[in-house]
């Protein structure tokens, strides 16, 4: 199922009745799994971006209702289903943008209002897991439909790190340059350090490296520099491929801050950019961009590097964790149901109804 | 002469027959000069970035040079001369793209060519002096020049450090932003952070500091966003204001990677975009931005953070320290002898015909 080029890595990890997230934060120094048995550390584990990137912080939720069920459930059979409102909205406020977590949250809410007065533990759990398991598989259909809009040998330039790692596994958009590069049409990856969390440098590359596909690590201001000198060489850059956290129903896009200038500097050389999301990141709920909320991290991310305090004290900062493309700049948004070219509202929509 | 937004700062000194330079590695952190007493150290201070900022190495290698006459004069009086192209070539190779390096060496070799029999190194050091002082003094008219093409107050957006450490005192972009300010134009500056180095983390928000000039940082990622939304906020970002490593005769501008990158998004939204720079930036040497070499640093500077690497082994990096914005996205280069909006050649050499 997964191109050869999938050395299999596995963000989160159901085992033993607990969850097992790998530590994102001190990758790829060290490998450190963290086990988490109650919902407040599940909610801290996203905030705090032990696991971050859309789709794994969906599956993380689903996982930590799972969690939340059994110790509610224990607590008193008769009142869980009251009571677990509260741990659904503690893990709501983990991080406001990526639409994944409220859909796990509301789709889990939904099949616990249906649940009769037996213990709720293993029908949850087996619906997280099918969550996992859907992801992955989505993963590899975006792959295989992703792969097929490149149609000549070239460079992608990606951003932040949408691989398997932010995913239940595979990737998004490291989904697709994996099977593009399988299929011999990816020369080289461009690959965006992505301050102020590295996750670029730190993941992408990591995942690159392990999966033998060439990645070539770039500052955040080379990109334009890149994508223009780089026509005129062997890796000409022809594709910016990029995952999202929440893509609203006019098309819009918002993903890590950073990728609205790369679709600038896209339209700006002729190049196309794609944006590579289940239709759990679709959000038919709202009109566009505007309505989606966009966090703002601490400041102290960006006076800081890497925990040393790089900026004078006084200074101030500013710290948007995403931001948001308009539709007219994208060109592809990949999903598992097919593909939306130059995304509008109808098409998301017609896209849509063959979601259940 | 100055606004009264500048605490004066002094990155190059000449004291006691030495040149001290402020070691710029290390602010905010530390404030430490470094006394050079030969032409290899101060080529070497040059390549390793102790001084930087393309004024600023224009005026260290004339006194570069001074100290490279005394010695060998010192040493042969009757063949110093020949002797001193060894030293010039070396200094010529310290850096590639910032056009006032072989604009000094150039200037200060014909002064060579012309002096006689006697100690060179009064006269030697005293056109080395004037250079400084004719710098501090270029970057104050631009500031009043730049300013007034400020009509109203906003925010304004700068890249790196184009700042008195990056020229004799005063400096280009940042001088037009201490000038503005000072006449109330100015709300707020953003500053990117400017990887690899962190000039803007360090160095920029350093000085605006210092002045009491309030100061966002941004990552370079964040840049787009943040001039999209700021519109409809307090502070419109309606300016971006960097400085130039060299301009061709075409207008085109090498800057530090990134501005590119901003000239894009500049007018992809409607703001403008001001480079201020001495005269003796421009070379009318060269047709176009194509013949400006662009320095490629060493991978290491991107592939770790503050000398932590944070990259996969086996990651590459492409480490471009410039990048050349086309002289249609210019809307004005600021100079001391006087302003070219929407430049291009024969606005350029209008320009330079003001100049000896």
């Amino acid at each position: 199922m997964f191109s050869k080029h999938y050395h299999s890595i596995k963000p989160i990890i159901w085992k033993d009745g607990n969850l097992d997230l790998l530590d994102q934060r001190l990758l790829p120094a060290e490998h450190t799994y963290l086990t988490l048995t109650d919902i407040e550390s599940v909610a801290r584990a996203i905030t705090d971006m032990v696991v971050r990137g859309a789709p794994a912080i969906g599956i993380t939720a689903a996982y930590g209702i799972v969690i939340a069920a059994r110790k509610r459930f224990a607590e008193n059979p008769d009142t869980w289903k009251e009571m677990i409102a509260d741990d659904l909205a503690l893990l709501a406020e983990s991080r406001p943008t990526a639409v994944n977590l409220f859909w796990a949250i509301d789709m889990m809410r939904e099949v616990i209002n249906g649940l009769g007065v037996a213990d709720p533990v293993a029908t949850l759990l087996s619906i997280a897991q099918q969550v996992h398991e859907d992801d992955i598989a989505a993963n590899v259909k975006m792959g295989e439909l992703g792969a097929q809009l490149i149609t000549e040998k070239c460079a992608v330039l990606t951003h932040c790190n949408a691989g398997a790692l932010a995913t239940g596994g595979y990737g998004t958009a490291l989904g697709v340059i994996r099977s593009a590069f399988a299929q011999d049409k990816i020369s080289l990856v461009y690959a965006d350090e992505t301050r102020p969390w590295l996750q670029g440098a730190r993941l992408t590359a990591w995942e690159m490296v392990q999966d033998d596909i060439p990645v070539s690590l770039l500052v955040e201001g080379a990109a334009a520099h890149i994508i223009k000198t780089s026509q005129q060489s062997e890796n000409p850059v022809r594709w910016i491929i990029v995952g999202s956290d929440r893509i609203a129903s006019n098309g819009d896009v918002a993903n890590k801050i950073g990728t609205y200038a790369l679709a600038i500097m896209a339209r700006h050389h002729g190049i196309k950019i794609m944006v590579a999301a289940p239709t759990t990141t679709i959000d038919m709920n709202i009109a566009s961009g505007d309505d989606i909320p966009i966090e703002e991290r601490a400041d102290s991310e960006v006076l800081c590097c890497r925990d040393n305090r790089v900026a004078a004290d006084g200074a101030q900062a500013r710290n948007p964790a995403f931001d948001v493309t308009p539709a007219e700049l994208v060109d592809a948004i990949v999903t598992e149901k097919g593909v939306v070219l130059k995304p509008d509202f109808e098409k998301i929509r017609a896209l849509m109804t063959n979601v259940k």
